[in-house]
């Protein structure tokens, strides 16, 4: 803030001038103490002026004892995937109290590289919701699958020379890491003294010690009470994380403890449209911690000034004199339903409703990402090599991770076919960037579907189309639709598109309004229930089936891959 | 460290490669979580390269379940109150566990500006002792006094570019910051990211909301339960200090508690050679709070990990794969003598020794920093502006903060004169930079001299010569006695010197070994006492009443101040 603003700011904490704002008689949570406090908080310039006795102000709000938190803020989300572009994202999340947002665009930088980054964040700045950056140091994710940009340490290195970047995205090339990869470490290095993330999901032991020797800061894959443990033990910050598909909470809250809970936050890493507006953002994080024990002050805390302290936030996470006006009003902490936002003093969401809306014209390169070789029923076919047994990748509610399973398939001709009876459906990856023709094929089991495929352009991280289907018939309508549309989700039947989303925003983002979006997802989620699909978010789920560095088994393009072996498998 | 070095490490930590050295056994006080738990740990290029199951090493000492600490960080000190030149300091501080210190030199910044801070810099390189550097901001403390050199914003920003500086030192002079001074905020901007120390003691209410809109992140002059709670719900992170003059760790760790210890450090801000020799360091502080109560583990936390924390000292305050290998060896934890101390996996220190001795020529600028006019008698003449009661300064035993007391004095000729018998004794304070002849006189009580003087050229913080005595004889004799050494510590009675300590190196730091400081400041004590003088550490009161931003009543050669007020007073 300028010095004038600041001697501003100064006088009115004095009581020698009227603040622009005082919220009195609030009952303030202290993330600083961890206590609820009694006082009002006078604002000027966006900023707290002081917390105590104010009453002197342009405009006196009287909370008449409700309480009064710091803005929520978000430590690890991928924006993309909530299939929103920026500011609806934050017409979404804002009135859920998210009022700051750390993510790592490593979505859209794999589909488009630095300009999918500039895109964001140019948007970004129209918006009453701080966005703040870490480079992506993943992309693409590993060099067993295509991608539409690489991203290099020199790429890296720029990004993190920039001010509004925090620092190095989640290290997601664990086995680089720990065999001493040139290019991981020199990545590593460039963040200086900026954060760097790590992820690391089943690293225990000495290999867990060898990714940290670069000092690596966070971990937001533990998906066990042991798992989260040990890296807190061996220095790591956790970030306890529940979104669309991961969900770790119910997991990792008993090992929060008075030694330990300062370095433990709570993200949402993914989240659709439809879960925010149905269930929330990190509001909903905090709700269900709140509901299984959590304290709800040091829930706040964890949401808040925990990650504004891990990323070096200064006047964040906390109501205190000079920080950030980023206020939330919120009648009963227990149930933590965010009343009203306030975002650098301004009122910007009153009972679940933004008060701002955004439009701005967008480029046409950010909509023309696909280049698609033509795909026919030979591309999926998937040759049987034997009568044994064959890998299926096996769906865990619930959970990213997958299982390694094994099936004796139907086989035809010498191709493996999917069997509707034995949940055993057909998985295709299509590449999409640079029409290379490359198709990978395997079996799933957890979808259901009894009829059709259900396919999205949503596939971490490189982005590829991902189908689910039970004949190659329904698949190729799916990736047809989705072609056509360049990019988004489809379920059909019978070669019929039931429900669709068009994501034409590179592949990953509508440009509709958030309540269109959420529609369409509702309608899509019915559609594949409807064909007997019985997973919560089913095209969340598919969308991590094509992750080859979330174990066990995943699908690329290029092949079907043993994360823990870091090999490519025969799927047939 | 270098990549390759990286690489070795990471190798170590996977058990591909033996360690440099593996300390076995140990009962590792986990900073992280809050825990003891039992593991062996690998280094290799100065850093923990894994914690848990190592064997494979050049060197391996088995613990026999002794406990393995991280080395201690003092998050506050002025390493010239030690009156020890650096390698010095480090033979005595580092055998103490404290091996690495955050040092505001504004002592030596009074003297000799920028030039004092390189010298101690250059000489720090040669020490196994990490020293960090806050850029002094109130080089003079306040324009009530003369110092031997000033900083203003310019230089304060040249010294902020320094790699190995953290932050911004203790902002003392609070009416600035409340009063929106340009000089002070254009300094505090001046720090961008980096920490800003603040100093507010007494401050509450709107003034402490008016000095903190700047966002200043630390305070370590609170002195009572209540002060202490306002500045951490406040937002400032609390560094309770334990000194030689300043103890308040009783007062203020009764509410540290699981909600705010993370923001809770302990430092010892001054402390003489004697102290460490004879008490301890950080280490002392450390065993004190234990023995009031703090769990070990926690009182470790605020001595390593929250610190490195506050001042964003990646790698430190913790054992963890990639921190350095600072590390003490402890048999048993509530008592918490050091045995050994690894500093970057090197054994530094064994049963209290220092393994390393330092010598290197030095400058012969630095112990030429006195140039005083000639003082008698007249100049210490304190005139009486009549009958009534006049101000004086009253020593709290213990504490910085004094009195302002008042008491009919006996009047002589129309001079105010001391007066054993109400322990009404005569303090001076002489200019000694640049032969002003500034001299302020005054009366103190509290030193309880029957006879003679104490003076010292240590004098908070523009390090004038401030002497306390029972007749202008004393005094003199003492000014004379400081002068010759240019700087010192002297005890005189009748004319003649008792006992002398010669601080040469910027009258303030002596070049003689740890032992041999520690045994004169022991004859000087002793003389002291044997004058009549009461108090523990006299010298070290002493240097605090030149002091005017410390409440309530001190003198500076300009004058007597009354510090709330921020204005001068009549003295006689």
């Amino acid at each position: 803030m300028s010095k004038t603003d600041l001697k501003r700011l100064i006088a009115v904490a004095r009581g020698d001038l009227p603040a622009d704002l005082v919220l009195a008689n609030a009952r303030i949570v202290n993330t600083f103490t961890g206590e609820v406090e009694r006082g009002s908080v006078a604002v000027a310039e966006g900023r707290v002026a002081g917390v105590g006795d104010y009453s002197e102000a342009a405009e006196v709000v009287d909370l008449e004892d409700r309480y009064l938190a710091p803005g929520l803020i978000d430590g690890h989300v991928h924006i993309e995937s909530s299939m929103l572009d920026v500011e609806q994202y934050a017409r979404a999340v804002v009135p859920r109290g998210t009022l700051t947002a750390v993510t790592d665009l490593h979505e859209i930088a794999n589909v488009t590289g630095l300009r999918g980054i500039r895109y964001v964040r140019d948007r970004a700045r129209r918006v009453p919701l701080d966005l703040f950056f870490m480079a992506p140091s993943c992309v693409p994710a590993t060099s067993m699958e295509t991608s539409g940009a690489t991203l290099g340490p020199a790429e890296v290195r720029q990004v993190l020379g920039w001010r509004d970047v925090l620092g190095l995205g989640e290290v997601m090339n664990f086995p680089g890491v720990v065999s001493g990869s040139d290019d991981m470490l020199d990545k590593i290095a460039a963040a200086g003294t900026k954060a760097r993330d790590g992820h690391a999901p089943g690293l225990s032991g000495r290999s867990l010690n060898a990714y940290l020797c670069p000092l690596l800061g966070s971990d937001h894959e533990a998906t066990t009470y042991e798992e989260g443990l040990e890296k807190l033990r061996r220095g790591m910050h956790l970030m306890i994380r529940e979104g669309s598909a991961e969900k770790n909470l119910e997991d990792l809250l008993p090992l929060v403890t008075d030694g330990n809970y300062h370095r433990c936050m709570l993200v949402v890493d993914d989240r659709s449209a439809l879960d925010i507006i149905e269930d929330g953002d990190l509001d909903a994080v905090v709700r269900k911690a709140i509901s299984l024990g959590l304290d709800p002050v040091r829930a706040v805390q964890m949401a808040s000034l925990n990650t504004a302290r891990y990323f070096r936030l200064d006047g964040r996470g906390g109501i205190g004199p000079g920080y950030y006006a980023d206020l939330l009003v919120i009648p009963d902490l227990r149930e933590f339903r965010v009343e009203r936002a306030y975002s650098r003093g301004k009122l910007v969401a009153r009972d679940g409703e933004a008060l701002f809306d955004v439009r701005g014209r967008r480029s046409r390169w950010i909509t023309n990402t696909f280049d698609v070789a033509p795909v026919t029923a030979e591309s999926l076919a998937l040759r049987s090599r034997g009568d044994g047994p064959v890998p299926v990748i096996e769906i865990i509610p619930g959970q990213i991770v997958t299982g390694y399973a094994e099936a004796t398939p139907r086989v035809v001709d010498g191709a493996v076919q999917p069997d509707v009876e034995r949940d055993l459906l057909k998985l295709a990856v299509i590449e999409r960037h640079r029409a290379t023709g490359n198709v990978g094929v395997a079996l799933v089991r957890g979808f259901g579907l009894r009829r059709g495929a259900i396919g999205t352009s949503i596939a971490h991280d490189s982005h590829n189309i991902v189908v689910a289907g039970v004949s190659d018939r329904d698949i190729l309508a799916a990736v047809e639709a989705i072609t056509a549309s360049r990019g988004g989700l489809v379920c059909v039947a019978d070669g019929e598109v039931l429900a669709r989303l068009e994501l034409p925003i590179a592949g990953l983002m509508s440009p509709e309004p958030l309540e269109t979006v959420a529609t369409k997802l509702r309608e899509l989620e019915a559609a594949a229930a409807g064909l007997g699909c019985p997973l919560a978010s089913p095209f969340s789920v598919l969308s991590f089936l094509a992750l080859p560095v979330i174990p066990a088994l995943k699908l690329t393009d290029r092949g079907l891959v043993d994360v823990l072996a870091g090999e490519f498998v025969g799927a047939g």
